[in-house]
């Protein structure tokens, strides 16, 4: 297991913006406060979303798509560097008026609501190419 | 985005009550240790609960309920003021034994066992009328 | 409510490695950096699962078991001291290709990727015998 010390350099919290998109939110707010390595924790509400599921055979995304109000019930993410750029990995619970759920990697939906934690440490985390997986990882 | 850097003043560990309000806990937490802004994430189990889904159209929150036990399996929210008191507004994923999920605002449930992490924050974080959402929303 | 206030002592970032277990890769972790007291939260994917559900009643854990590729949408525990050894109590919600989703408190599950934020405290937490839950529980 590959795993590294981190120290803490800010933290803050967020209020993401109704209409805007949740992921691109949390990126803003680390190209913001300069953020090369953060985690964080949300809740909230979106208008809409698009999660995607990472086909372990085929080594491909597939998204799932919903066109409705969810709550997020969850939101668990980092922020790290994938080709030069901040990217936010952000994985999420989402439900609806029956408290039915949907999960998993969150590619974009419309914030309704949304409440963001975000440590942000002093070293960058980089993403890159892993052959195993075929997906891009750190450390 | 609205955001603001937080200091944290100090951290807690918490194993809430059984039989008592998962919520309420949280809150009384907070009130013990004069805790004006929060940020938590738990875990454990509850008797019975009720979550709350917003309807974005109608805006207002409507509960579903749940009289049988549930694994808390995710649980993150915070803490503010609302109206002057100390608000923690709290989403969770719950499961039943066949590890079907529920999820949504959480407003009441008793707790069988949790556990709690919470990080104090120096500064207040305040919750106002939202025009747009009508909802209580913070910065 | 039993609650203690925590220092933290060092905080961590790991990349869990593919075909390891989870858990145990957490509790790898921990063994590491020495951690009698930890909080974490987590996201990625596995190759299978094992969550246990709490029967309240019987008072006892029942398995529901998974042998095909989920996503970790959401992972939320903690590592304690449990008859002197290091034990990552540990909360997760797993999403298949539907996104639909199954949730519980996570036995085992093989990696396919794993990102981990652990906060270690300075202070040990040790698990005893609640003859209340028939848990063993902290503080």
């Amino acid at each position: 297991m590959n795993y590294r010390a981190v120290d803490t350099a800010a933290e803050y919290v967020a209020r993401l913006d109704t209409g805007a998109d949740w992921r691109a939110e949390i990126e803003a707010l680390a190209d913001d406060v300069e953020a090369d390595a953060a985690w964080f924790t949300a809740l909230g509400a979106v208008q809409d979303a698009e999660l995607w599921f990472y086909d372990q055979d085929e080594r491909e995304y597939y998204p799932i798509e919903f066109d409705e109000p969810l709550e997020v019930a969850s939101c668990v993410g980092n922020v790290s560097l994938l080709d030069d750029e901040r990217f936010a990995h952000t994985h999420a619970v989402l439900s609806d008026p029956d408290g039915t759920t949907y999960a998993g990697h969150l590619n974009e939906a419309t914030v309704w609501a949304g409440e963001v934690h975000m440590r942000v440490f002093e070293d960058e985390l980089v993403r890159e190419y892993d052959d195993t997986t075929e997906l891009d990882l750190w450390l």
